[in-house]
């Protein structure tokens, strides 16, 4: 019996994620649950929570939600576009919910991305309830297409693209070919003489396999340098990311475009040009991962 | 109605630490409970977790799960004492269960490490049910007092300590007094001239406005150098965690002993002396929030 004083019983909305592998969840408590469809090919829900904005999650799992999305865009996105000398052609493979390509917008010396989703779904619910993440959708840049990602590249020309990034889901179901070889070879082709992709590459706790698998089909395709970097993408699992970069020529732990980082004429909130260099000085553990995966005289983490 | 081919219902444990002021949530799911005690000043409990090995909880909150406490303990001893030109005589403030201890107990350097942990009940814990984080509590080196570390630390000569390791709880309750300019300048005097301390800061996304308040505190105080870093702490709130130095000499990111980092003979999982550089380059937002706190000339992250 609730005494006068008391406030009276509020229900309360959790959404919880939880990963059965690992058995741990994460959970953020929702305000509404604004939309919620399965398209052909997944469950799409947008929720709006108390600490973290609206979230859009694919099937159960956090893709993205508003607080902290900008450090996963902006990894996936200014990390290979200043290691390329000159990115000018630029291919997402995935990234429905646009936010990578609105990161990719930000350089100006970009003339054209193209994006190819596999749900069109995605990009309309990113469109109604996430115009932050939405806003490059529009530009006169950007080429969406709505296909298959691995028979894009199939079908695309030899060098039409400077950069690729693989703005992915975890590498079970439709997403498992973008992790193989066969894959990361028609990459390779489509890359121009600079050519860089990057990968998302999930928990370095949690998968620590990923990345060293990701590194020994990205040398096994040709890519002459591989290289990993971390970061805090908190809504993701453990909250520990990898991105994992094949670069045909220059080494993006090093080589990158340092000035044109440090004077880059847009707002960044987790990407700088000394940040850039940091991501790449990586724990023990991933770094006996990545050497696990390379031959042995190949180094992986100090520059000249 | 359960058809005779499907399993029988298996009852599920979870735990959860819920962040009301985040709402947030972060769950493991549970294989047993092993053990529960209210202490003078807290609850203890242990858990036998699926995926986090043991876990020990103060009051409901994560302080250490056996899978992912080397990152925290390695971050918090390391990084200060391989700053430190030579580090003899150390002060753990809090540490209750033991990691940090054992992490500075790697250092041949280290002639004596004092812990002052304010719960006896907490050492004991860690003692019976986590083996792996207690094991330098019994060393020689070792000398382990229970009782308040603000008045400790009052009490101590001029110029005792070294190094200054605060590993404590949340900035509220008992802990509240060691995020403090009075406890800063006690540290301060009780540190020889090249005396480095190193305060656990919290999450930069859920509480950044502590990391500015204890870089204003600290120079107040008068440490020369304040520097923060950052690592990737799973089991804690958001994953992403702080470390905040004062130094009142060298410059913990860019003057430390780099080689006998490089070459240190013991095994860790998580610091090396590539990543002892690289923690301090900070994501922007942090950047930024540090230097809202410092005279507008402190450079705060590159090395000349």
């Amino acid at each position: 019996v609730s005494t006068p004083s008391s406030p009276p019983n509020t229900p309360e909305l959790w959404f919880t994620e939880r990963d059965l592998e690992q058995n741990v969840g994460f959970s953020v408590r929702i305000r509404r649950h604004l939309h919620s469809e399965q398209s052909p090919l997944q469950r799409i829900d947008i929720y709006d929570t108390y600490a973290h904005g609206r979230m859009m999650t694919l099937d159960g799992l956090v893709m993205a939600t508003e607080r902290d999305e900008f450090i996963y865009h902006e990894m996936m996105a200014h990390v290979p576009l200043f290691s390329h000398p000159d990115p000018k052609q630029m291919l997402i493979i995935g990234g429905g919910d646009g936010g990578t390509l609105r990161e990719v917008l930000r350089h100006p010396r970009v003339a054209r991305c193209v994006m190819v989703e596999i749900d069109r779904a995605v990009v309309e619910a990113s469109r109604r309830f996430l115009p932050t993440l939405a806003s490059g959708l529009d530009d006169a840049r950007a080429e969406i297409l709505f296909e298959d990602g691995i028979s894009y590249v199939q079908n695309a020309a030899d060098g039409a693209f400077d950069v690729i990034l693989i703005d992915c889901t975890d590498p079970v179901g439709p997403a498992e070919g973008l992790f193989q070889l066969p894959f990361y070879r028609q990459c390779l082709r489509v890359l121009g003489a600079d050519g860089i992709l990057c990968q998302q590459t999930e928990s370095p706790l949690y998968m620590p396999h990923l990345i060293r698998d990701v590194h020994a089909a990205l040398a096994t395709a040709g890519f002459e340098i591989t290289r990993s970097n971390q970061a805090h993408c908190v809504s993701y699992p453990s909250g520990w990311w990898s991105f994992t970069l094949g670069s045909k020529a220059l080494d993006p732990a090093c080589d990158f475009r340092r000035e044109d980082a440090a004077k880059r004429g847009f707002a960044t909130k987790y990407y700088n040009e000394r940040l850039h260099a940091g991501c790449f000085m990586l724990p023990t553990m991933v770094s006996e991962l990545i050497a696990s995966a390379s031959s042995a005289d190949r180094e992986n983490e100090s520059c000249a």
